[in-house]
């Protein structure tokens, strides 16, 4: 079930900071072989690692740590606004080793780095794209990159062996690496990640409003766009605040695409009778845009979109039967690629919308209705 | 499983309009004993729904109808834009019946019954809250309703006994029923529906320009966020026109809400070494009104929203493997509230996000853990 090879060969590694990350990819480390040195500002969060079994604990972080072990590869995992002073000090101190920090934003890191005059062939900034709600060295997992994406941040001045090594160290913790420099990796996550964020949280604030009745309404389309809405301000706010510049860039255009739908749709009135034909090319041409940028989202396994058919059942509210309609699909030989389970509104019953490959449904359909599941449109 | 009646007792019924919505009322009519008189101005049209057994058929619509069974309630279920002449046409014509139509805006369709004088006593807008990516009686279904929600608007001059006849409809159809005035409705589908579907394709529209490597960063939020903006442009601008008014309205707030953020991160230039708290502010009111928006929306059978506890496991990628999974959730008497299953980025194995009751969690993680199941962090 895992990619992730039994044994990976690293230079000496020193993981500075055991937070979540730092303590996840220790504990990532230690499966295949590798013993890092831990270092924190807090005796007790190092000792904390070490105890879960992220690695040996070294010299607090700031004091001396003449002796240690020289390290070849350095793991910089702290909060991004010191991040820049001590990958520059790692720089400095160890001319041998290629330092990687993992701070979620990546331009401002970098461009701190270049006022200090760091040595960036030995540089490269990593964001590991993986995250729990819960932080700190207790929450920390081995598995917590095991499939998600690690960006590698590639300038012109980044040696070949440095970007080598990280994307060693990236593979070794199960993470599927992809290269981006720092400005492209601020705009990406701006746009896939920061920007829904902020769209979810305005949806969801026009809901507050709202009477009971009127909120009752709500269907999974809304579910859906507003699930992350749930996020934790203060965090939200450090990352916003954080890619402020390539955040503001991408909300402005849809500031500017909001502002024309305001003004089409109070053009149009009160609806139906009046004719508006540039009005509603506007509202067309904004799902039809969206309907283009959909499609851009990578399916499953990274490849091209596949739309799939979505085959609908009925399923009891009662411990037992959705393992029971899983395993009739699972007899039928049909592998499911998704699955969502929407719960009805006051009946006790849901609906299971089972995602297969289009070729599949219909044998499938047949093989669910043979077994006496109900279909539902 | 089914909370619907085996046998309902109701006035002769017509349905005009033969579509999706009018053919699936007609289909769940006849699964309680109901046989309605079936009218389009399509002779085919109303052939198709008799031969899928929606009901009888009538003289085709706008001809004739002497000799025909007088309605008691007359369902039209036609579009938008020809609704209201219909729907007044039926009112003056069966001075008996009570009349409901399914248009998905209702204040528009109002104005325009008030406009031409009808008698608004017998009159009760609908909305049942129901659809498929398909259209036309051929996509017709007897369990679309079932277990959705049925909006009937009740104004002021509505008879009591019109709404509870119309009630008695929804509910034999499986329909849970709201009763909501038309701008109560028009103001909260905005909110619920139309405003989320505008969201969607705005941020999805920022995918379009990104590079297949940074677009391939995407993971479940923006998965989430931009799901429905895959949806149809000329059905959009036909819904988003109709309820011009209301959805201009709540995305007015949503416009002036972003042009702070906008301004906002502007402020805060590049970030990090950037001290704004002013700025700071407007981003951390945003996502914490948006925590309060999402709180508004209800959980599982319309009750308040619990926090379930999610447990994520990693589950192989063949037939087969997420069966087995939930057969060991059923054996150890955990209910599932929820699932997700979220497929990683190149690797042979996907997440299970399970939600279950907090009180549930530990236990489940146990009996998993014992099954040989490896738990995701």
């Amino acid at each position: 079930m895992s990619a992730i090879p039994t044994r990976v060969d690293l230079p000496p590694v020193r993981i500075i900071g055991t937070g979540l990350i730092g303590t996840s990819i220790g504990l990532a480390l230690r499966r295949v072989g590798v013993d890092p040195l831990l270092q924190d500002q807090s005796t007790t969060a190092m000792a904390l690692a070490r105890d879960l079994g992220a690695g040996r604990m070294g010299p607090r972080l700031g004091y001396d740590d003449e002796g240690t072990e020289e390290p070849g590869l350095v793991i910089v995992a702290i909060p991004p606004d010191i991040t820049p002073r001590i990958v520059a000090d790692a720089l400095e101190r160890w001319p041998g080793a290629v330092v990687t920090d993992v701070a979620s934003v990546k331009g401002v890191v970098l461009a701190d780095l270049v006022r200090l005059g760091a040595p960036l062939e030995r540089y490269v900034g990593s964001h590991p794209m993986a995250g729990r709600e819960r932080s700190g060295a207790i929450a920390a997992r081995p598995d917590l990159f095991q499939g998600r994406a690690w960006v590698i941040c590639v300038e012109e001045e980044t040696h070949e062996a440095s970007i080598a090594l990280i994307e060693r160290l990236a593979h070794a913790v199960g993470a599927a690496v992809t290269r981006l420099t720092a400005t492209e990796h601020d705009a990406a996550v701006a746009a896939v990640s920061h920007v829904p964020q902020v769209a979810a949280s305005l949806v969801a604030a026009r809901l507050e409003d709202l009477t009971e009745d009127a909120v009752g309404l709500a269907g999974q389309g809304v579910r859906d766009v507003t699930r992350i809405a749930a996020s934790e301000p203060s965090l939200w706010t450090q990352i916003l605040a954080g890619n402020a510049a390539a955040v503001r860039d991408v909300l402005a255009v849809v500031r500017d695409d909001l502002s024309a739908l305001v003004d089409a749709l109070g053009e149009l009135g009160d609806g139906l009778d009046r004719d508006a034909p540039g009005a509603r090319a506007v509202l067309a041409k904004a799902i039809a845009d969206g309907n283009a940028g959909r499609a851009r989202i990578p399916g499953k396994h990274g490849a091209a979109p596949t739309l799939y058919t979505i085959v609908s059942v009925v399923v009891g509210d009662a411990p037992g039967e959705l393992a029971r309609l899983l395993a009739d699909i699972g007899e039928a030989g049909v592998n499911l690629e998704d699955m969502r389970l929407d719960h009805g509104l006051g009946l006790p019953f849901g609906i299971a919308d089972i995602s297969v490959l289009p070729s599949a449904a219909g044998h499938l359909e047949d093989a669910l209705t043979a077994k006496g599941w109900q279909l539902h449109g």
